[in-house]
């Protein structure tokens, strides 16, 4: 008998069609013995009907009414999945995040979980009773229910999780695992068995959208194994699956040690939403970097990759730099805005660019990985506007239009492509 | 500077702009220097929705997950109302019923308020914030959020404004006031401008649906004076009334003592969701009548008038009673069971009957209302089916087909017709 947490986000409870779709799964797993607890999202477009109501009311809304507020929607949830589950003979109960308490900081509509007392949930899991937490939540310490900020509902579950030192947290969600790269672009693409958590890290935090960084982060700090899972798989042909054992459903993301046969690289992820600012003809001065980007980190703006190249005449210097797409505009100012000082001949803001990174653990023992990628993709006639890397991934900057091209060259390079059947 | 609880329903907070109207008059009383705490439904269809939600997830709810996820509605207009309130820089803050606290017994989903410790909350309005609170709703000993049963925001109000010691709770609705009789069958109707709580309760229970009967049950108890007021009224154009002096907005529900001109009969109610039951040929025999009515009341069937009279050949009566028009079929199967014992001749069921009554707390003193009330009713050639009185109201069962004509002629006859302006 294992303690497992399920998540089902919006789309999965999106009407009570689905919810009972989701019943069975929680059936499945209860009947097989296990202790489950649930964690559920807002029913889909439920959170943005809520937060539209409160742009409507105000345009500088108070975070804790706003929570009051936006809250409601997995409260409604978590007790309509209580329902479909009881209706289906399954003992179970809704809790509130308050109810729990899973307790927060004051900072209300982005709030942190501090702690989770579990002993009042432990105590009904073990009277057999599934428990239905309303995602997303919590108490703080003034009283007032707050929020964990949008998706927070993953990270829910993964602390729910860690305080009730669950066996596993499944995360269901509307795609049946984390591939080695976006399938609509490479159709070869292979859903992983498993993945570690700091691949996942890298490739949630570089574009793939099927699991929030920051409940990844979590995950692994508190040594929580993840399963993604597909809920719109059909419950009754889904076995009871320990994922204890070696499993066939989903990807696993765990430790690093749990993977016995690691690939040098595991998977691919793109970014588009970035963009690049370059200036031309800067005066290649000491200091000249911390005059660029002092006033960025001043005005909030998250510089990513950064490139400069001395110019042919050797005194002066072009720096390029990228951002985020919706800080383009405003970096851009704050550059103009210190032009007296830092005597650049021309700014230039471009979105159409592409942010390729390849990730692996594997990459810590093998030297040469970079070399192979620069090389393909030179062959393939690709130019790297930029690089940046870490121990475990390469990113490197491209032209938009080369986005699909490189993707599945490398993708084929280090040997990710599934094999025909 | 007074303390004054506002209670505002459904239709009073539909969408955004109907709850900026209620901004505005909770602003005109704070602005006059009042301490205010509002209490609020869910926005109008909302709580339909959700019914609509659990009943699709189950035929046999849990009350207590019921109770989950019907609150919510008015968890999501307590926190609107506050944004709106802020916007117009009115000082505010939501309080779930489980934040107060509210505490109710574990009927879920008819829960009976406890007791309420107002202490948190009158700390907030000393320092000058609106408290708007989520009506219908508290936390129950388990810990759980209970719901008081439809309409159970009056009685939040009622409750709150007795628990504070509000020196009046306002009552805002889609009528302007408690009025002789119906308007729509008697233009002539008047609007009263106090009402005492015994005329309240019976208008409340005998059909008058501006008030739920367990609010003004509680307000007379409590001696909470309750103002009924239109939210649709343009509160700009309303002036900062102290509704201790003479007003002429809305109707005041106080007690005997504060009217001064009392009128022997105050108002004129209806029912039409009466049915009625007539055994013809019972035998006539000491006992009979709890034969009759045992069975009904074993069945939780409420009897409302009963009217027995002997039938010509002196050893059988015929028996007439009235039901709730919903109960009519499970009734008249009651008493089909028991035909053996009762040994009646013939059973009949119909529904096209009303009930009207007169109500005035003024009758006690005054000798001759019923005589002049039912020779006002044979010159129109109106018959009496059945009648049932208490010391302030005189109620008669009537053919439906006179109750316009019973109602306005009664009307007249007791002086209520607004005179011609």
């Amino acid at each position: 008998m294992a303690l497992i947490v399920m998540k089902f986000g919006g789309t999965s409870v999106a009407d009570i069609d689905r919810i009972k779709n989701v019943a069975d799964h929680v059936k499945r797993e209860h009947a097989a013995g296990n202790k489950v607890a649930v964690v559920v999202s807002a029913m889909a477009g439920r959170t943005n009907e809520l937060v539209d109501l409160v742009n409507q009311a105000t345009r500088m809304a108070d975070e804790r009414e706003y929570d009051a507020v936006v809250s409601s929607g997995e409260q409604v949830t978590s007790g309509l999945l209580t329902l479909c589950l009881q209706d289906k003979g399954v003992p179970a109960r809704s809790w509130q995040g308050w109810q729990i308490p899973l307790q927060t900081d004051e900072a209300h509509g982005k709030a942190r979980i501090s702690d989770i007392i579990p002993d009042d949930m432990l105590t009904s899991l073990d009277e057999g009773n599934v428990a239905v937490i309303a995602g997303f939540q919590g108490i703080a310490p003034n009283g007032r229910i707050s929020t964990l900020g949008r998706g927070g509902s993953d990270t829910s579950a993964v602390a729910i999780a860690a305080a009730l030192g669950a066996d596993l947290c499944d995360i269901y969600t509307d795609v049946d695992g984390v591939y080695t790269t976006d399938p609509r672009i490479v159709p070869k693409a292979q859903r992983l068995d498993k993945i570690s958590y700091e691949e996942m890290l890298e490739m949630a935090s570089l574009g793939a959208k099927v699991l929030q960084t920051r409940s990844v982060e979590l995950a692994m700090t508190q040594n929580v194994r993840l399963a993604v899972r597909s809920s719109f798989d059909d419950p009754a042909s889904v076995e009871a699956v320990n994922m204890q054992t070696n499993s066939h459903i989903g990807t696993l993301v765990c430790s690093e040690e749990e993977i016995v046969e690691q690939q040098i690289v595991s998977g691919i992820a793109y970014a588009k939403d970035e963009a690049k600012v370059t200036l031309v003809g800067l005066a290649d001065q000491p200091g000249i970097a911390a005059k660029v980007f002092g006033p960025l980190a001043e005005a909030n703006i998250n510089v990513d990759m950064i490139v400069q190249n001395v110019s042919a005449d050797g005194a002066t210097t072009d720096m390029t730099f990228t951002v985020a797409e919706p800080d383009l505009d405003r970096a851009l100012e704050v550059v103009q805005e210190h032009e007296d000082e830092l005597k650049f001949k021309d700014l230039q803001g471009a979105t159409n660019i592409v942010k390729i990174s390849i990730i692996g653990v594997g990459m810590r023992s093998h030297a040469g990985v970079a070399a192979d990628m620069f090389k393909e993709l030179s062959e393939k006639g690709i130019n790297i506007l930029a690089i940046s890397t870490s121990e475990i991934k390469i990113s490197i900057l491209i032209d938009a239009a080369y986005q699909e091209l490189a993707v599945r060259s490398l993708h084929s390079l280090f040997g990710l492509d599934q094999d025909d059947h």
